[in-house]
């Protein structure tokens, strides 16, 4: 039943089509189709499960060490510090608190807004980004992320929990079902990481993630303009009409004249700051100390000017001291856990993707490499012990790792550092903030997630790929006019829709004769490509499994009920030949086989001759083992589409 | 940026390898990579919503007729009974009551039987070979097919429905929620039907289905004990564990004697008639028979020796007359109607599954065409009606469709016949069966289920595809050990992750060059082909999209670490080129583009110079339009990989 012919010239398996060159074709030796050796079930499935969730070999140095050797691998697997620390040295220190000061005067005035993003007391935003840093530095591998709350997830959490609770009216189990959300969070990033089933958040393509991150950034900034205009009745709903309505329906009357006069101002500030960083890289620092420099100014100003008392909104309390423990605020029985579950599965993906994507762009721009899997055991842990000590999810965030990329960060120490300036600003410089105005804040962030809107990358998808589009916009839209778990539903239900399309309905083609050549040719692309009379060579482009395999049927029985009634018209002769050429069949199934059954008895039924052309080395051997190639016949099985023509119809040919 | 150059000679594409005869290196005419023509965004839409939901032009016969005419093709379409019964005539009369006949005869104690394994009174099962058939003979498009209760979709709704409400504590709900499951069912059926998302039952792999058949025959004889020994307690589990632990622990002192010799006679009896049938073709209508000769002999015997007196169970009373209405029956409102909801979309679906695999096999038999989502609608509709009138789910049987087809039948009037026997026993003739001993039931049962356990399907599974094996003996031990649910689910699940694997996993494969050849295939099936030294050509088996990028990415520049080593290792010199075949990889979207952007970055720092070969239409169009064939370079992108490895190392291929 199989065959194996050592001999190079006859063994010469598929993939290989026609010559191209004219002239050749009486010597034509056809070759066997060449069997590869089977591997037994254990080597097979052995093979797949190391393919599928060990592919980067994380394992391979420990190979061929003594024992001891492996314990202290394994000790660095899990705490990439150890390996790192050893080579550590002033110049890299260096290095490491320039950029940790850096982010941390960038961190601090941010993480007051977001943790209102997120309707939380803005001590815990510093709070999020004191601890969780710490635990990072010890377990995470990429060199150049900075850890802290970042504006989508705080966003997507506040969203998700005010359905749940309502934090004006029960603001201290807002406050636990936020830690109990923190810990699932890290669960499933664990979770996930430590099954290897990293892969599936690829499942949400790039395209969805660059419509969603946009409309999340629209949504945040509309909301700011709650703070920015000193609008006291504000929905609570984030869609854009909401939104505008809130806004001009509280009539410019009650918008607080001092209130957008510093709010404006200072976004001007901030954007023009940004631009010369952006024009300059040199200047980096520039757009990193802006904030923080705006929220001093704002500060004494507002102090001096006692504008508070004009209805200029301060931030006026952030709460002392550094986090406190928060395990017995964690739900751990009772309905809100499913509630807490539910919203801390979601933000934890959310913040995987960002945080995985953050790692490997920097990770590929300095030329190293990070595991997925280890990264996201690292982050899961960060946030389970967070949820224990006061603080909300917190993952990498892009505009603060850039600026520690361009300070000229080395490692994970710039994280201890700026953890170590939180440290500071908890323990001593909070009660500075009590003038700071809203209006800052939100200006602050503002400005923070106008990069989020990625238009470029949407133009270059849009230029790309059409489908890939649909998804971006479907996003992007959804989150905008609805909230941002539809858009979020939306990106993935775009993105899955693309796999089931992938999976279920493959591309077929009629293929034809290229003119003076022996090659077959996509009658669509090859307008000059012209049919065999009497035969109809069709081109499967993708395996052929259960998914897709009665689909793959019907459409070449109808192909050939097209084809037939053309040829008859024509040529007063119907089709007597159907030759499917298989080279992108990577693999059949046993439905796939069946489906071929099924198409050969349908076509014994018409008087018509199944041949198949250039079968893969997996579905050359399926098809031996299944038997199906004596049903049909092994010299009804050839390497090139050319022969099984010649073959058909050799009279035919030399005509032409 | 796009090329179209109308010569055939220099526009010959892609899928073009090598001629695979030597000495033809020198007059190499490197053939330019032909660009298709752009579609624009709505033809490539309609283009693909066209494939997906009408791949098989169900309005082809719409097209150029009158206005009444496409009236009358629709009402055709709906009722197809239209089309087909203009054209009866007497002989087929004839065939269809033999049929009908034959069939009712073989339905009327299966029926009594599986209203029993559904947890329901005896008298259901009857009225569910009423209604639904009459419906179905209407609207339905198979004309083999038999409708009626059948042995799994009634153990399913049995084990589901008792999860939910006691039947022994509470027939009345119990029979109840039976019918809002029917309801369900069928609505879910029709909608699926309607909306052209019949591909969707595709997803339960055939491997899947047999293995999960299996085991709820097994599941189902292995009750049938209870009937057969005339044991009294017996346990409500389905997994085998339980089953026989009651048949063991009631110990054989309560099994009953003359119950045990009336049924294993009398199944020693319908395996014989079975035997007969199989062996001589002419003779299918003994084992059609047999059941119903069983019954009345069983049941003379047990009303002349007063067997119910010596602890014979009996059937006792099955209620005279026909369906009484049910329409207040079904929840519409209450807890009630999402536990019907949930039963019913399961059992839906798996009745769709068995009656669509029936039709399309007949229909395969007899070369005729069926539109499954118009089947579906059929059968939805019968069953919604059903609901109505007292039926549980029906569906169509494999058993009794294939002695209907034996039998001649010629169209759906065969199930007419049938249900006008059926008619004729509810009205009449139930009182005669008050002494039908349960145990005959329980061996025509037995008998009847026997065929679904097609182990020649799973040894030819086994030999045909390892990872369909999987699937199919992870349904039947599923099933078997667990539940009827677990099994299913644990199809269902083995079925997506082969989908996933599929997807996120594909195949790469480093090429090497047959020798005296300009032929490149995998090394690993063809060991004399050598690499190139300073040259590594991987092929990529796959569209490539954002489910698998990253993967591709990361698998390719690990297969470059690993062959740089042995490289230097044996010419002292590391890898320079990197080819990557590409005529599998019929797609690639935004993702793909990045990855492949990103795979250029880390290449160009370690010094290896990408090159791509043989990309397909759609590949080369995206390359252009994402602008990553400028970054690459277009003198980098060739037709065959021949042509690529000559660009690449000119001298060393005239070395060899």
């Amino acid at each position: 039943m199989k065959e194996q012919d050592p001999s190079p010239m006859a063994s010469v398996g598929p993939f290989n089509d026609d010559d191209g060159l004219p002239g050749e074709r009486e010597q034509r030796h056809v070759h066997k189709v060449g069997v590869p050796p089977r591997q037994n079930l254990f080597q097979e499935f052995s093979a797949t499960v190391k393919e599928t969730f060990f592919h980067d070999a994380p394992l391979r140095h420990f190979k061929d060490q003594s024992h001891s050797r492996k314990l202290l691998l394994g000790v660095e697997a899990v705490f990439p510090i150890v390996q790192w620390g050893r080579s550590y040295n002033l110049s890299k220190f260096k290095g490491d608190v320039i950029a940790g000061f850096t982010i941390a005067s960038l961190c601090i005035p941010q993480d007051i807004g977001y943790a209102k993003l997120a309707n939380l007391p803005p001590q815990y935003g510093l709070y999020s980004s004191f601890v969780p840093p710490i635990i990072y530095a010890f377990m995470g591998s990429s060199r150049d992320i900075a850890i802290g709350p970042v504006a989508v997830v705080s966003l997507l959490l506040g969203t998700l929990l005010q359905n749940e609770i309502d934090p004006t009216q029960n603001p201290a189990d807002y406050l636990r079902l936020a830690f109990t959300a923190t810990f699932f969070a890290g669960i499933t990033q664990v979770t996930l990481g430590f099954f290897r089933l990293g892969f599936l958040i690829d499942f949400l393509s790039h395209a969805a993630i660059v419509g969603f991150m946009g409309g999340a950034a629209i949504t945040i900034a509309l909301q700011q303009l709650k703070g920015f205009l000193g609008i006291k009745d504000f929905t609570k709903k984030s869609d854009i009409i909401s939104v505008m309505r809130s806004v001009f329906s509280s009539a410019p009357h009650s918008w607080n004249g001092p209130t957008i006069l510093i709010g404006a101002s200072f976004l001007c500030f901030l954007l023009v700051a940004k631009y010369i960083g952006k024009k300059n890289r040199k200047l980096f620092w520039i757009p990193a100390i802006a904030p923080l420099l705006s929220v001093v100014l704002s500060t004494f100003l507002v102090y001096i000017t006692h504008a508070d008392k004009k209805g200029v909104q301060i931030v006026n309390h952030i709460q002392k001291g550094i986090n406190p423990l928060s395990l017995n605020d964690i739900f751990f029985s009772g309905e809100n856990v499913l509630k807490g579950f539910r919203v801390g599965v979601v933000a934890g993906l959310i913040a995987l993707t960002e945080a995985i994507a953050i790692g490997r762009t920097f990770a590929g721009m300095k030329d190293y490499q990070i595991d997925g899997n280890k990264e996201m055991v690292a982050l899961g842990t960060m946030n389970v012990v967070g949820s224990m000590t006061s603080c909300y999810v917190a993952t990498g965030s892009f505009s603060r790792t850039a600026v520690n990329y361009m300070a000229g960060c080395h490692t994970a120490v710039s994280n201890l550092v700026m953890s170590f300036v939180v440290f500071l600003t908890l323990e001593f410089i909070t009660p500075l903030f009590k003038y700071t105005p809203n209006a800052i804040l939100a200006a602050i962030i503002i400005s923070a997630v106008i990069n989020l809107i990625d238009y470029e990358a949407a133009i270059l998808i849009w230029k790309t790929d059409k489908f890939d589009f649909v998804a971006c916009i479907g996003a992007f839209f959804g989150v905008i006019f609805s909230s941002v778990e539809i858009g979020l539903l939306v990106a993935v239900s775009i993105s899955f829709a693309k796999i089931l399309l992938q999976v279920t309905r493959p591309r077929t083609a009629i293929l034809g004769n290229v003119p003076r050549t022996t090659v077959y040719r996509n009658i669509l692309q090859y307008p000059e490509a012209t049919q065999v009379p009497g035969v109809l060579i069709i081109r499967v482009d993708s395996a052929i499994y259960f998914s897709n395999s009665n689909y793959i049927k019907e459409r070449i029985l109808r192909w050939l009920t097209d084809e037939d009634e053309k040829s008859n018209a024509t040529y007063s002769q119907g089709i007597q030949f159907l030759i499917v050429e298989m080279s992108p069949v990577t693999d059949i199934d046993t439905s796939g086989i069946h489906a071929l059954e099924e198409l050969h008895r349908s076509l014994q039924k018409r008087e018509v001759q199944l041949v198949l052309a250039n079968p893969g080395p997996v579905v050359i051997d399926k098809l031996h083992a299944s038997g199906f190639a004596n049903v049909i016949g092994e010299d009804k099985i050839f390497l090139t589409v050319a022969d099984a023509v010649t073959s058909c119809s050799p009279k035919r040919v030399e005509e032409a």
